[in-house]
């Protein structure tokens, strides 16, 4: 995307595994929001889930905390906890509100199984290896929203009913934060693998978590499309 | 069931989502296993996805080392993780050997969504709560093994191409093994909610973490009958 | 303390460990605050080491969102750590800037033994046990520095040169972030102990969490007073 | 030592702190066990910490399962804390029983503040980084037992009440069970730093881990030569 500039470890690991990063961010669904033509259940089903999958993100993010070794990190990782618990939550809350879904009845939403793994192997991620382990896991949602963000406000048809979550995405604030953690990620890669970070022996296993974490976000379009 | 007596929590979480449960123990899977039909394709499908759920299953028995309180559930938990490491996955090292997969492909294998989904969910209930709401993700997985073996142990067919499965299962190995987590499992719950625990404001969300996984079990066996 | 309402849960964790809780909130450290005569030298090195105190402890308020079960825990656990993380180190990192010490150095301070002690305590305490087991060992940390603060902003001598220390801890900002925290604490716990929480099994296990912390307290301020 | 030799990752670690190196092996403690003159009261005191000690390290241990890569990693592991659990606890206790002290009188010991702060450091390693994280902060209790047993069992004095200690670090089973954890601490760092690992950008947080370790293996010494 010549739009979306997230830093080099990000561009490599998108290159790292190409057919999966087009199949997340070329999904239908996403196609459905561009066009506008998505049905609307299927939007409210998607932000439900998303909404359940915002908490449990933002609990990986505070784990990102947990698992700092530098004030930068730590600064980072809890501003993304703010951002995600105060403002991205809000967009989900408000646009249920309008569809008489309050907020409890979001916690409260029973994940479904694409929804459960993806989280939950970010949270181990995190549990099993270290902070890049985790960030590599978390990388996928982070940027490739960003550059979804960033494509439909250029591609999306005229008066698209979905303009506001196109706005949220390809937003200053949201990609200022994106920009944010992409700079602290190449920063904690150098820092621990070195400048040459792409020969050192742990980048496959980096690969494979956000490779693994790309193909999860496929399956989180896929159950947005699945009738509720 | 008559033949399968694992405590009282084990009981009563049984009982708190009886037809999750026969969805799981009375998988067309398992009758599959029982009559001998199910697809020798299938079942090695399943082996191999099982090897690594059994994998991460000892990273979360280990994790319960970390979070146990009395020296007993220390003993139980680093016994299970013997059991599993020692024993458990030697029975689909050989039968997948005779079938020409090496342990190193076992290890390696993809995982898959529902094999994902269920030990991870099973790790973060370790991460999130307490020993409790670890163990209680745990069990169906354990007692619903036990159950399903005793019951295919006096129903199955005759020269069924799975007994070696079938007498794993219903051996008095795993039998002993899964009385004495069970009655682990009944003390670390008195000791924390005390005896009149099914009242304890905290039991519904213990049923949840057990009910969750029996579902995500139900998902594992839909997971072996599909193609690979 | 008459003028400290942190709710009911603090008030019975503080009561259960009387003598431990005068050694820690009336501290001879504690006294030469409030009297002005605590050597500077003395008050710089508790500032260095409670520097690195609040990296620790921002990652144990953060494992906090990590263990949450309601928006309301996240909510509070998050607005924590960008309490402490963006506006209580602020005063550490002013005050000894102006003693020469800049943020790098602070970050790079060594950890003295009882300082190590505490967080890493508190840390394990989210680890081993769940969300009640970690809020009950950063309790005596939180609600502490709130009550001191109150009674020194009552007490402290005229012109007394920790006349900011004691301003933080006293001020509205730091009094209403603890009332928000001690009423969600009791929230957590009702929520999992029931109303009749000073009976439940667990009780015990909780105040031991919170009695070893108020030690840990104790030994911070002891190494407070050791040259450096 | 020349009769110790368990790796090229812990002889480098060694050489990396070789005061704290000295200053824990050649403890006073040490030497006592060495000539015989350790009052057994010192000792007695020792024992009853370093049983809770061990129960903190085999839940470390534990987290190493959590935290691997590889099987061999997980088998290491979930076999050194079956060692921890069943066997070198036992001669704390059987030792403990020989004066008068039970078993959940050893459990029940309060941790003091060089014990508490060794294991929690040790733990909150696996839970902050990765594995390497985790055996750099492990690795000076395991190998650096194994280096005074051996020198002792060649040094200390005939007849040394002390013997048994002395038989069970010098003794065939811990150092094989050493040297497979020496063994296996190599190949885990090679696989992710590499051959040159000492030239990685993380050895220097590896060699930070161990030598602080190593530190908090002096104060547990120097816990043990303080009046109880």
């Amino acid at each position: 995307m010549s739009g979306a500039h997230y830093g080099r470890a990000f561009a490599a690991l998108q290159e790292g595994c190409p057919s999966d990063w087009a199949a997340y961010t070329r999904h239908a669904f996403v196609e459905g929001l561009r066009s506008g033509d998505l049905p609307r259940e299927a939007f409210l089903h998607y932000l439900k889930q998303d909404y359940v999958f915002l908490v449990h993100f933002s609990r990986a993010w505070s784990l990102g905390v947990v698992k700092s070794e530098t004030l930068d990190e730590m600064k980072v990782c809890a501003g993304t906890v703010d951002a995600l618990v105060n403002h991205e939550m809000a967009l989900h809350v408000q646009t249920c509100a309008e569809a008489g879904i309050d907020e409890e009845a979001l916690f409260a939403t029973r994940e479904e199984i694409e929804n459960l793994a993806y989280t939950r192997f970010v949270l181990d991620a995190g549990l099993q290896g270290d902070f890049l382990d985790l960030i590599a896991a978390l990388a996928p949602c982070c940027f490739g929203y960003g550059e979804i963000g960033l494509r439909l406000a250029d591609e999306a048809a005229e008066g698209t009913q979905y303009a506001d979550w196109i706005a949220t995405y390809s937003g200053a604030d949201y990609q200022e934060a994106m920009q944010a953690v992409g700079t602290m990620f190449d920063a904690a890669i150098e820092r621990r693998l070195g400048p040459d970070f792409l020969n050192s022996p742990r980048w496959a296993a980096l690969q494979d978590r956000f490779t693994t974490a790309t193909r999860l976000e496929v399956g989180f379009w896929d159950m947005g499309l699945r009738p509720a």
